[in-house]
């Protein structure tokens, strides 16, 4: 357990490419070799990410000189991924992408959401899909792992338990209120402080293309059944997933902290958060930003039956760069939690 | 039209009672006679409301002290409001009352959401629910209206369209962003700084009080047809309501246009906010800070028919102060937008 | 008195532009005529100031097509402005330029600060610099007024009092905190909301240009008695500027009640803000926005001597546009607070 | 080194006990035996420090329960502290404070500043200073230490550079940027979130009490070489100090990088941060965030002589926990960085 592997990231220079730099750079059981950024050649990592300053002296280097390594992070944009990926392949024994090129299982699916054939097709068998909590097996016997969505992610981890329980759900409206920081780091006037700054902005009121991910890990075939809308808000990192969910079933409180409890009583980064007092009594972001966490809690309404499930990440980490790191531990055989340990801050 | 009247607000230390006194101040026909607060008693207004400085020699006095005045704005807080006000009947010709107390038609239904017998049921069938895009008429001859509740009124407005075409509805998840101006002027630990900053906090996830409002314009019985939950967000003033809406009708868009414009192209404060491009193309309550519009917009999710209905406000204007002084211009019979010409700013 | 006069913009797209906007639209003795912008021909107003959705149906146009109006304001950027404003100063009887390019007196001071040489100079002595606290007499005999840079506006309303009482003066540091909006409405990494927001950046510790207009206005030669530093905050409209003066006079409390007294019992738009207790008891831009006050207030630090003067305003309001608009209403002969009488906001 | 001590704290229950308990339940050589709070005895620690949910079962205690540590952190409301610790002198081998109670040298220095004779004058000759960048030897063979000031730790670590090179200094303007955590954890008017959000509020303008550590720490006997404004912005952890400091020596760029590397280029906290581009070319305090680093940067007004120094930090860190860890260690032992690792966020 205590080998050292060598990491890479193709595509280090955005948000998601420097918290995955942050996380290796101080992860046990990990080398960082190289870091790529076509745009960047050259220029120390910390120019990019401030807070890497003083932590290293790694300059950014051209894919073109990539070596061969243990452990591939692929942090490009959503359909260059696919492009660069079967070059990209025989350079490492482990590869996990980021992008949502290698989410969906197939290229037709792939195409209904991204409105785009897939570049790689012969690939998506090879690729598990990456959220230990939901595909564990899978991940630990692949060589290639991809990344969830950010969103996804908030609204599996919240449903998850329901379905692994054999509840029988009508339909899931999930309203999304997620920071700046999943956009990027490209700036635009969406995204000029003036304007983004104070905004609850209907981002994606229909059709959001996370749904995909969402309907594939639960085995659901009827579309409709996930409903998502997300609102921007002035947060940089964050995402609060409010789950409105529709059961034929009577489920009462104790029901539920007992599916919860059976779904994620062993899981290192999944906490049951339900207070009957407190001001932190359902799941917030802010305390987890910079932690790998996955906060879930739950209330029934009682006059209809709704339950709403409050699911928050920080999108950047479980969200992006935690949730791989964390596959790569599962993939590589380390201790899950490896380089992982932050819990977060308060207050902040 | 160029009469005076003289107006009076009880409860004016508050942040409802600070919005009143900044538009009467300032309002065309409208001088402002008493502002009462026991614990402020003597202090200048502008002691509690900064930007008044300047704008008035006023001090709060006593309730003790009241003169009679023409109209009376009421801003106790519930519960307090229904014993107060039967003794203030007799000050004023018309009174607007901002608490809950007067919005219920019966004293069932108060019982049944504020868990406290109503203090003067006598009083209730006297009060129009004080809303003039749904209730215009009955305000106008009605010499007692009570305020609406700031996110029963978002909700109402961005349903009322469909209501008054007569669409079929199943049902509506109502998910509400709310600022912190929402929970008054008394300082706690929920609203201290350090911890309501950068908060995304699921407030109410289940059983709203403004549900009833809800239900009660909209005719509907059925108290699981519409559901409401409430997340608490880093904004000072503003309320963003994403509506989902079920319906068994096929919409088209073209369908919603038509339904939006009959409703509301007459009414000086609603805006249909729905553009193909730009970054503000839904509404956004950040644009309506100190404004006493209320934008709606929509979106149809072709899947499956759910129609998305974005609806904001300011929720101390429209939501509070400013509604109140619309329905007193419309019960004195003054230009219905007198007073209340602030467009909001941007940027903001 | 009850004349209108016509008035365009040149320049109509930036935030300045649209605050002009708003000011002059509700302006009782104003008709927007024109609002130009090139890149923007044809678009409809409120497609990139949201806030004047439903206010006018004006779309931008050229300024090829500018027809002769009263009262032309001129947005353009600087060093743009100074090429464009000789082809323009025979399209209106009054011209207000916002830019830096009019406002210091002589093209030598201009070179010094902006480093190129000014392309009009004959046209500088026919500006009268427009902050009418300061210079009321000249804008009122002027056919042109520039805009003071909003930085040097805060600063200059704070020190003037004691300039005007004839107080000595060894040294001012200006510390200065400042919104995003200053920045103007181009995106770039710099105004990236997760780059931007939450910042407190050194923006221009030494050396910023405003400092030039300061120090013409206070009539000093020697350039270090004004010492600027600008950070840059987490807010998107207003200025605090904190002037730690240093006097080898010995002055009491009750002396600068006098001397700020002095100076602006009689001005609409300063007020003195220094109360012994409240939470608002020196100015805070924060309840400015939107309004055209200056608020100031003093402290005397006791073992020094140092005076602690504290300025606020909104930079496009009291900075820019508002300021602009009561520049006109001193050329104009209008009544000073004409379009002017939004007090601010509070809560907000 | 691989001796494990067991600390406990007293005053738990607040912002710098917060992160005193993060800090020390990772850390590598510490057990955390007990944390005491009278108003919060047998309530999880979590149920107040919500970013510790899942890392502890321990429960708040009573400081009459304290048992016998190695080191035992003090960290209670300035005035108590010194009422308390002769007390609890015994209980442990070595003691930090952190609050104002014993950072002073003399009782009459304390009285000058705190208004109050101190309660425990025969301790203060055994408290050590606790900035190690600053005073290491001293508290490497001290028994006990006291925490420094947040705002005096920004200040000192900005100028002790130029002192400790022998640099004369006329005067230092010191004008803090700070965040409400500063502020603690009891709720207040001034704290409200409607009324501390967006605020940029003359917090201190004159007479900030930290001033007395500087000096003592920079051996100035003449109070108003330093001056201190202190001004509250919206921002919850973080202060950036900007020191206009004047001397009567002409410096350049090139001496004062030799005068910053020669202090600080063995010090693992402190980083000099002076790019000449990117958008984090100075101190920043959000990328410090849950960091121990202090960030110094410089700048030369050319015109003046004027120094611009700037200095960031964490308060709750650099300011406060994560200082008291750090000069634990240097107590203890232990490697200077231990438990301290975490580098900060970006973005953030």
């Amino acid at each position: 357990m205590n080998r050292t592997l060598r990491a890479s990231i193709v595509g280090a220079s955005g948000y998601a490419g420097g918290e995955l730099l942050r996380l290796l750079l101080d992860h046990p059981q990990i080398e960082v070799q190289q870091a790529t950024s076509e745009s960047n050649q050259t220029k120390y990592l910390y120019s990019l990410h401030p807070n890497l300053r003083g932590r290293t002296t790694l300059k950014f280097s051209s894919v073109a000189d990539l070596e061969p390594c243990d452990v591939l992070f692929v942090s490009l944009p959503h359909k260059t991924s696919m492009e660069k990926v079967p070059q990209l392949r025989e350079k490492a024994k482990y590869i996990i992408d980021l992008s949502a090129d290698f989410r969906l299982n197939t290229p037709d699916t792939y195409k209904h959401w991204y409105k785009v054939d897939h570049a790689a097709p012969e690939l998506l068998p090879e690729f598990a899909y990456g959220i230990p909590e939901v595909n564990r097996a899978h991940i630990k016997i692949s060589r290639f792992a991809s990344g969830a969505g950010c969103n996804a992610t908030a609204t599996i981890l919240g449903l998850y338990p329901l379905v692994k329980a054999g509840i029988s759900i009508e339909r899931v409206i999930v309203d999304i209120k997620a920071g700046s920081s999943e956009g990027g780091n490209k700036p635009s006037l969406a995204s000029h402080h003036p304007e983004r700054s104070g905004c609850v902005r209907s981002f994606s009121p229909v059709g959001h293309r996370h749904t995909a991910e969402v309907l594939q890990v639960m085995g659901w075939t009827e579309a409709s059944k996930v409903q998502m809308s997300v609102t921007a808000i002035d947060m940089v990192r964050g995402i609060l997933a409010t789950l409105h969910v529709f059961t034929p079933e009577k489920l009462r409180d104790k029901d539920l902290w007992k599916i919860f409890r059976m779904a994620y009583q062993d899981e290192p980064f999944m906490r049951i958060v339900k207070d009957s007092q407190g001001i932190y009594r359902y799941p917030e972001p802010k305390i987890l930003i910079g932690s790998n966490y996955c906060d879930v809690g739950f209330e029934i309404d009682e006059e209809s039956g709704r339950i709403v499930i409050i699911s928050a990440i920080d999108n950047l980490m479980k969200g992006a760069a935690g949730n791989a790191v964390q596959a790569m531990n599962v993939m590589c055989g380390f201790p899950e939690t490896a380089g992982l340990s932050f819990p977060g801050l308060h207050p902040v």
